[in-house]
């Protein structure tokens, strides 16, 4: 595996990327053209994301549900924007059983559409609402350039359908997923997310606004990390979801949808990554510490083996892998587990035992300055709270970075000089041609607008007229 | 809701199983035939067994991961009898991105094959044994006759698929998950299952060996309701899954899988159901104890809803739902919550918060019987220990019930007598030509032949020939 040397990220981060997530045994090339493998590493991770958002969906009220895979051709095609946005990117089935459908299936590229005719059908009156609904599913997109984790033809998602009495509910639905997802993203995966509004270019085909949680990757390109839709009453009236309120009018539900997929491992492995390799957040990695005793005689061993239980034992609220692997050195056992990025890494040697002690070596930081010696009796204690110091410096420095390279260039010269290794966070005037000229000159899009901006205006970086927000520009994955 | 009565399980068991799933909204039919939507209080109990079965794969040192919805029409046509099983349940994608495909895609009815060439490519040594991975997925299989839970196009599972270096290694694995799938039967769903052997009519199309845990269901059909494969070397062969042995000699591996899906839910609500509705066992129930305020005057309201907030806090690591809807009558709540099975019921009003107590009623026992006032201070205590004999009750009557209803007839005819009402168990010769009659004419196949029968022999209930082991023979879902 450390055969030859990891790609440097300055070298090529794209390869260094590929590289990383093979090597790591995070996923794999399926043999069908543009799917993945999940290996059981990389899906551990996502084990962790589910079951972090999973609490915070129920914490606010939403339930679990499971919708069909397959979704009949004319549903989609009930709402207009929607059937333009996927149609080029949809999966058919023709055949079932031997025979050729009379109407064929889609496989389902996100589930709009199949859940608004369930609403339709189960929602009667306002003591029905609000529905709170998510389900953990696969979807299909059949993308033409795929990456692994980051744009697949299946990926993994969730994705959260609510149905509400007032465009009020719905808008407040709305930006609380995208809250949990914010908390979410910085509480537990360390990525410091702006979430913001979506331009119209850029929305959710069928929404009537789109809201994103955007991050800043190690190669300064933008990902788009989970998205919040507030459809209005779009799918309402394609699907007739409607309800009878007090009054006993016949009224359409405000709908929203929202979802975060196996993209973000992605976004956590290039925020984090480094030229060593993955650099697991303490809160997702499937291996928080891994111990590795090291022993040269008998004696040793069993001194050392002793120690090694004994701190297993001392940390059994934190998910701990002990290296005992024999037909390894520790050297190699060390830029193994550097490779697939797990937190900490605990040496236990017999000069270690003598001492009643550990080495222990921090991922985030290399070198010497994240070693150290600490006692066996304060392990119980400390460990915890070096995972949470270990949390909070991924964090720090993928702030810092972001800030470091997110720009407010004075011109439009300025801006597209820049572009190509940072974010410009620029007025933009709200003209969707602006918006399309300069991502025909810089391949650069409005990332988001974030909110609450305030009183604040300025001139359009492109046309020079007044704005009153500022966007962030940037090239994107 | 229950403005009609449920059809009773005597009148028409079919008609009632459709009634309960409907009506304790468990389960929707889809608008594309023979799918279904999975509802939120269903998906919860589909959660349940996930996190009970999950918990015991990995403490037998299985993995997840995930492996691609779609495989190539190529490689099911590698194994021979595997291909011939499946060809006429699949669903075939032509069309992808609006372009026909070169190679038609199959969406999985199984994932043996594609889980098969990845473990080809991963394999190398006899150290990268065993391979023990399990996946969460949706399969599709295109079923003329479908029954929600029971039979559906598209259902939800989990399926094993290990690598190991010898037969007796996959042997040990089979039957390993056979008892893990007997445990979760027995002591999480309190449905006491009969594990065994399948015929080689009835094994996987692949398999060398399928295993199985069968079930009574309440009107004395079988369900099978979880199987494990020793496929031998059949897929190893079929995808040149080979390893480096110590000796350098280059040796196909032997693998297995193992599968339970959604159908257990359908076990779950004919086992335990009553004329009531469901009756869910508290390991799997979404809610297992609900709270039933009950007042009049403002004043009493006060009282009650303070107990009601003193008790959910003394029962904090039990599922609870307080049922604080005003629109409805005590007795419509205690309704909807026995049809929909919860397995205790709490109800608390003015006189019981004057005694420091409050009612309870077992959903397992009816009437009078199952009531009791217990004193709040022995809550925490005795709520528990209630629900260990709920689920301890259930499984002593299925118990029972089963084997009221197996019967060992002394001749053929009388097995064709009892069929309809019953299991026979009975001795079989071991020719498929006795078994294939039997099934012709009585619709009775064999459910699984028990394991360790030890020394025992006598006639085929068929032919009459010599038999060393007896199988359960039942009409079956």
């Amino acid at each position: 595996m450390n055969k030859n040397k990891l790609t440097s990220q300055e070298e090529n981060f794209s390869d260094w990327y590929n590289q990383v997530i093979q090597r790591a045994e995070l996923a794999d090339y399926a043999p069908v053209r543009g799917c993945m493998v999940v290996r059981p590493y990389g899906w551990a991770i996502w084990e962790n994301i589910q079951s972090a958002l999973d609490k915070r969906f129920k914490d606010t009220g939403h339930v679990n549900a499971a919708f069909p895979l397959f979704i009949p051709m004319s549903f989609l095609e009930k709402e207009k924007e929607h059937i333009e946005g996927f149609s080029p990117e949809l999966a058919v089935v023709t055949i079932g059983g031997g025979e050729v459908l009379e109407e064929p299936l889609v496989v389902r590229p996100t589930s709009e559409t199949i859940i608004g005719h369930m609403y339709a059908k189960w929602i009667k009156s306002y003591r029905d609402l609000p529905v709170l609904i998510n389900q953990w599913a696969n979807v299909v997109r059949w993308e033409m350039r795929t990456r692994l984790f980051l744009r697949t033809l299946e990926f993994y998602w969730q994705e959260g359908h609510t149905a509400h009495a007032t465009a009020e509910e719905g808008q407040i639905e709305t930006l609380k997923m995208l809250d949990v997802y914010t908390d979410f993203a910085v509480n537990v995966a360390a990525v410091p997310v702006i979430p913001g509004l979506k331009s119209q270019s850029e929305k959710f085909a069928g929404a009537v606004q789109s809201y994103t949680i955007e991050a800043m990757m190690g190669d300064t390109k933008a990902l788009q990390s989970g998205t919040t839709h507030n459809l209005g009453q779009n799918f309402a009236k394609a699907f007739d979801i409607q309800y009878l309120d007090q009054n006993n009018e016949l009224l359409y539900c405000w709908t929203t949808s929202w979802g975060l997929s196996t993209r973000f491992i992605g976004a956590v492995i290039m925020t984090h990554g480094d030229d060593q390799g993955l650099v697991l957040p303490p809160r997702l990695a499937p291996i928080q510490v891994v111990i590795v005793p090291i022993f040269r005689t008998d004696e040793e061993q069993s001194a050392v083996m002793e120690t090694t239980k004994k701190v297993e034992q001392l940390l059994s609220g934190i998910r701990i892998k002990i290296d005992d692997r024999t037909e390894m050195t520790p050297g190699f056992k060390f830029n193994d587990w550097e490779l697939r990025g797990v937190p900490l890494r605990i040496e236990i040697g017999p000069k270690d035992v003598e001492k009643n002690a550990v080495m222990i070596s921090r991922r985030d930081i290399p070198g010497r300055e994240g070693k150290s010696s600490i006692s066996i009796d304060s392990l119980e204690n400390r460990i915890p709270k070096i995972l949470d110091e270990i949390h909070d410096n991924l964090l720090a420095k993928a702030t810092k970075f972001r800030i470091d390279n997110t720009h407010d260039p004075k011109d439009y010269a300025e801006l597209k000089g820049l572009i190509n290794s940072g974010w410009a966070f620029s007025y933009w005037c709200g003209d969707a041609n602006c918006e399309a000229k300069i991502k025909e000159d810089t391949k650069a899009t409005i990332r988001c607008i974030p909110l609450d901006q305030g009183e604040t205006n300025g001139k359009c970086i492109y046309c020079g007229n007044s704005a009153k927000e500022k966007a962030y520009f940037a090239r994107a994955y």
